[in-house]
């Protein structure tokens, strides 16, 4: 069932799950369709056509359980499948991540980081030892990692994807500006490209 | 006209751009939609279709001409009008954008990087000295920049940027994982929200 989805609507579901968890902590157990779509910059029937896509989630009239569509929308992202993940290049925007963004909140672990650089290796950043580019085969080899983030300059993001899909990673999560779509066709790659996201603001000045 | 184009037609453009650039730098002077939309996972038709949003840019069966194609997307997306940006926050991520983003790809110079830090103020980090946030408002003010990136922690980024927009900013680039759409709603906010990327990979792992 879950291939008809259309990607616009997959898209879409972890802008539902932070606007939800954030109600959650407000303290709010159940919610309209209107409201949420209200939040969220959508109409109310766009809501309660997405969720159908997945069978509904509540019952027309008395609005959705905060709690329990959390959970779903969380089951169909498998956020609640304990992933793993190392992240391959601690330069500023390696950093930025380890130490700040929030990885459990999307289900992730990081088990591991790797940097070439000498000034690097050792240094713990948040809860995560860098440890040698050299030992990155022999780690994922072992520990098999879910998905591998690329935060390394991007003349070594093509060799460095390919190697990582050999050893055994199943995603890629790519900060790189080099696209990786199309040589590892096998396997899911998410492009973070800042420059489209900076491009529409221009559109929209 | 341009405000009759579905946002998907627009989130397309940057890419299109990107790909064609690269065309451009390995010399290649003309390209069909066919070739264009294999080499970005879309159909033919879906690139004429787009293209056509805009009036065209080519003739049937001749293929589009890459430099002309770029200079038509470059005015669509307004890259082409030297704007302007001021960056509040140089943590790691705002370190990451300054040193190694390329701002000038998407059209824009940073004129002012701001962090309220003694350890970071009269940095020198990529082009830009950091100044201390406490001169941001005459710096807006004076200097008037078109849009804010905000790379500044979550909590104090709601009232910084109504701030800005109160100081003269027209469009905000929003790294937080605060959503600002709602109460900017007189201005053009592009949200980069990295959980939401992670999550879409999660789904397709």
């Amino acid at each position: 069932m879950e291939k008809k989805i259309s990607s616009a609507v997959i898209r879409r579901m972890p802008r539902y799950y932070r606007h939800l968890d954030e109600l959650r902590l407000e303290g709010v157990e159940r919610i309209s369709s209107e409201v949420l779509a209200g939040k969220m910059g959508l109409t109310a029937s766009q809501v309660r056509q997405d969720f159908n896509c997945f069978g509904g989630f509540g019952q027309q009239g008395y609005g959705y359980n905060v709690k329990t569509l959390l959970k779903s929308i969380a089951g169909i992202l498998h956020i609640d499948k304990g992933h793993t993940a190392v992240l391959v290049g601690v330069g500023n925007l390696g950093r930025a991540l380890l130490r700040n963004f929030h990885f459990d909140v999307c289900g992730f672990t990081v088990v591991g980081a790797f940097d070439p650089s000498p000034e690097q290796i050792g240094r713990t950043i948040g809860n995560t030892v860098v440890r040698p580019l050299a030992e990155l085969e022999g780690f994922v080899r072992g520990s098999r990692p879910d998905i591998a983030i690329l935060t390394l300059p991007g003349p070594a993001a093509r060799e460095t994807a390919a190697q990582l899909v050999e050893w055994g990673v199943r995603g890629i999560w790519n900060f790189t500006n080099i696209d990786l779509h199309l040589e590892l066709s096998q396997i899911p790659v998410e492009n973070v490209h800042f420059s489209e996201s900076l491009m529409v603001l221009s559109y929209r000045l």
